[in-house]
């Protein structure tokens, strides 16, 4: 068994590398990294990088992460982590065909309603240099934002504090890693206490917290 | 069996239709209509749209489409799809489990690497009256586009002309629905001919033909 995850630890590869570790999953990580975080990506000593040809190999599109699993190459963070939880089983997969779909629909739920907003926050709020803020960007996701939080909201109150299923699932790392980019701004979690209490639970767990000292420790 | 398909055919829906069609299901159809369209979404004679209270129960995202199949409800066309393909079964469906992960993985490409820009390209160059076309918007979309395409022309070259193991699947109808919304900029089909056949082949096939009738037959 050999599973390699492509991708640094400051990108999406972080869903994939929790999930690997709540599996309990060996894997080699190759910290691949964004080419637009390198002054010269073309430079002899550049590491490995989103263009550079061995990884375009890997994927096409040039996105981080990847995973090569004993030569199955898949890409898309939240794919991954369906595949890995899929093929090992246990609790954290989906038992059935229903659960299937709705693990499927959380991913792009999140994918697709909640992701680019909240990435904008933490950018225009927190990571980027006051000078790069706009705060046209910050105020869009703020007003994107409440009408999706409302709607996990209510789930999580009617589903047992889970996004799925009554229980912890793959679910709740995918809709939890893509949520977490809007810490920044604490009044959406402020306004939807169920989404704040499972995303701190989840912050609890050991995987994450060793997923999280590993990001930690990778140079900024 | 009772499938419920809610959403007009000028929407999303299409995509779940003509999956509907390809597997020959039996389904009711509910053409619950974007509010947006609406002049008076409070008006007693309104239709049923995306913000009646009847419709919020079904999906509490107020988007469309949506599913109930015997009282399991989904929404999220593309996972709509994938969980018809799964439960119906046959050659559409993922086959095993690295299947599952492309079907998933290209659902999910497809939503965030596409769709946004090529549903611009539909509105910002052929739906929209004149005077609410933007053309930063319109060129922001076909600057992003050629990538994509590229990345979907190799995969095609390679994979029989097919988006995932060679053969007809509902990874074609996923990615293929989201393509054909950037249908109004033919250059980006002139730059990757295997998309441009490929869709060509999606588009004479008689299920999809069926579904684009109706579509046709349906009040604008």
């Amino acid at each position: 068994m050999t599973l390699t995850i492509y991708g640094c630890y400051r990108s999406r590869a972080t869903r994939n590398v929790w999930l690997a570790n709540e599996l309990g999953l060996a894997y080699q990580h190759v910290p691949v990294i964004q080419v637009y975080r390198l002054p010269d990506p073309n430079a002899a000593d550049a590491p490995m990088h989103t263009r550079s040809p061995e990884f375009l190999k890997v994927n096409p599109n040039g996105r981080i992460p990847a995973i090569d699993d004993d030569g199955f190459i898949l890409n898309e963070s939240l794919a991954i982590n369906l595949y890995l939880a899929r093929k090992h089983g246990g609790p954290l997969a989906p038992k059935d065909a229903q659960e299937e779909g709705l693990a499927t629909m959380w991913a792009l739920w999140a994918a697709t309603e909640c992701e680019t907003h909240a990435l904008n926050l933490t950018y225009h709020l927190a990571a980027y240099p006051p000078e790069k803020r706009d705060p046209a960007v910050a105020a869009a996701a703020l007003a994107a934002l409440p009408s999706p939080f409302a709607v996990l909201d209510q789930q999580l109150a009617q589903g047992g504090g889970y996004v799925m299923g009554g229980r912890f699932t793959v679910a709740d790392i995918n809709v939890g890693e893509v949520i977490r980019y809007a810490k920044p701004a604490q009044q959406l979690f402020d306004a939807a206490p169920n989404v704040k209490a499972w995303l701190d639970a989840l912050h609890a767990r050991p995987a994450f917290q060793k997923m999280w000292a590993a990001r930690d420790s990778e140079a900024a």
